[in-house]
């Protein structure tokens, strides 16, 4: 991927580097209010209220605070409104057998790589394309030919060295999670990582397909390394809203593996050492990257010095 | 086209043949803001106050109603927060020249084929593509491939032939414009139709792409027949909404040539003796027709006969 110029396509980018929600976000969280509501129950009665109480959350909500506040509103609306507590627990399960069918496969292509980690680091990317927000049929997922794309592009030499010498050079790894299926591919690339000083971070509640403990032990993470949760629903970390115990794990540590776009439009201007770890998904994302949608992403944002020359994102 | 069996996929068909607001609207609804308020200004401050009115208005909306009532919320609250009276001038400028370069090749096709009147209903069902509701951007309209792709699908053969006869036998017809560039269409179309007996039908002003007047003369309709307007700015035929005096010729006309979606979702209940002539651009309406996106529609509507037989509407 090559580096170009900053470009700052509006006003929310100029005021900061943090990702705020954009206009383009507000017709797709009706559509994930639907295709939530729909996923949740066939009760078409509680559609419509799910539809109207997110309209009017719209129409009142602070757009200078990342996407993935709206989306733990959405999510939190439509499990009280239908009274279940984790809607995609089905289709979480799908993506996680599909995922631990193609486990041993990807395991070999790692250990067979002549750069194991950058492999690693390409399938927990490609992995990211299991994401309900984007698309929610775990049916029409092809877990497959993601890996293959993923595979097929090259990754940002200069940052794959970084990302090595920081994960050698550090004290306390936090590894967040993102989504069920995806979770499996994370195990990819923590076999090449450091167990000893990594936690992986699943989200406190059920959200969307995101991780929780259940998919951590199903992907068999929790017998690789310690597994704490986030105290949240929200999809994504927004850390006033975590709990005390996962905040202050969070400052200790002193290098964060971030995956996927939720967990971006919440951390992008933390001040931490933060390798992101993730696909380009949509347009939001894409023009706070300067990139196409569909990018594999691997960059490096320290104390926000990637600003600082321009558009080096990755 | 097969006549299938009738599907009410949802509450929304059970109570009433009346073309509802579905779920699936919604999230159009504010794709469409975004849309409409970006063809109307670079300002995202109002861009931003749009879509939060909009969220508004659709979080106590009544769904009952059909979806171009909220059409016309969205491009007047546009107009308004722009100022800008017709933000879609240079669109629907662009739109009408294009067809106009196509409109001498068009006539000699209908001159030359075998059925005239049956080419002229598909070169005017091809015109119907021009939506700025489904496809914002002047420039990638493939006026020519959606002309090609309706000349190779056959129109019910008998309806065709019941709107020949009932083109005759009527007295007084009413045309419903739509939009702008596919009036050129319609010109082809109303070539082939008893000019004395027609009135086309324009909006009462700019909404969207619907065509005005303005079109009306740009495109030659002035000169071949009368051209009265609607007296409102609705994207679709809401009787209630409209001149007194469109309302007495509405009422007075014993048949309806009816473009366009926006029309049927507005008068497909309608006790008239209807022929709805469109193709069917998104899943609402595509719902409510058991037909296919994307399918050239000719379908007669009389005092609502059609759901006595069932799906037999095309």
């Amino acid at each position: 991927m090559k580096a170009g110029p900053m470009v700052n396509p509006c006003r929310y980018l100029e005021m900061s580097v943090e990702m705020k929600t954009l206009p383009d976000c507000i017709p797709c969280f009706m559509r994930q209010t639907l295709e939530a509501a729909r996923q949740a129950t066939n009760d078409e009665f509680i559609h419509e209220k799910a539809l109207r109480t997110i309209a009017y959350e719209i129409s009142r909500m602070d757009l200078d605070r990342p996407p993935p506040i709206m989306g733990g509103i959405i999510h939190r609306t439509v499990r009280e409104l239908t009274q279940n507590k984790d809607p995609y627990k089905n289709s979480k399960d799908i993506c996680n057998r599909s995922a631990l069918e193609l486990f041993a496969e990807m395991g070999d292509f790692v250990s067979n790589s002549t750069d194991p980690l950058e492999t690693a680091l390409k399938i927990a990317i490609a992995g990211n394309v299991i994401d309900f927000s984007i698309s929610p049929d775990a049916d029409q997922l092809d877990i497959r030919s993601a890996i293959d794309e993923v595979l097929a592009q090259p990754l940002h030499t200069d940052t794959v060295d970084q990302f090595r010498k920081a994960v050698e050079s550090s004290h306390t790894i936090l590894y967040l999670g993102d989504n069920a299926g995806e979770i499996v591919f994370d195990r990819i690339l923590i076999e090449q990582l450091p167990k000893d000083k990594l936690t992986y971070i699943v989200k406190g509640h059920p959200t969307i397909n995101d991780v929780t403990i259940d998919d951590a032990e199903a992907a068999g993470i929790t017998d690789l390394v310690e597994v704490i949760d986030t105290g949240s629903d929200i999809p994504g970390i927004v850390l006033e809203e975590c709990s005390g115990s996962f905040r202050s794990r969070f400052e200790q540590s002193d290098l964060i593996i971030s995956k996927g776009q939720g967990n971006y439009e919440c951390l992008s201007d933390m001040d931490k050492d933060t390798f992101f770890v993730f696909k380009a998904k949509c347009s939001s994302v894409a023009i706070h990257l300067c990139c196409e949608v569909g990018k594999p992403i691997l960059i490096r944002s320290k104390c926000g010095e990637w600003l600082m020359k321009g558009c080096s994102r990755y």
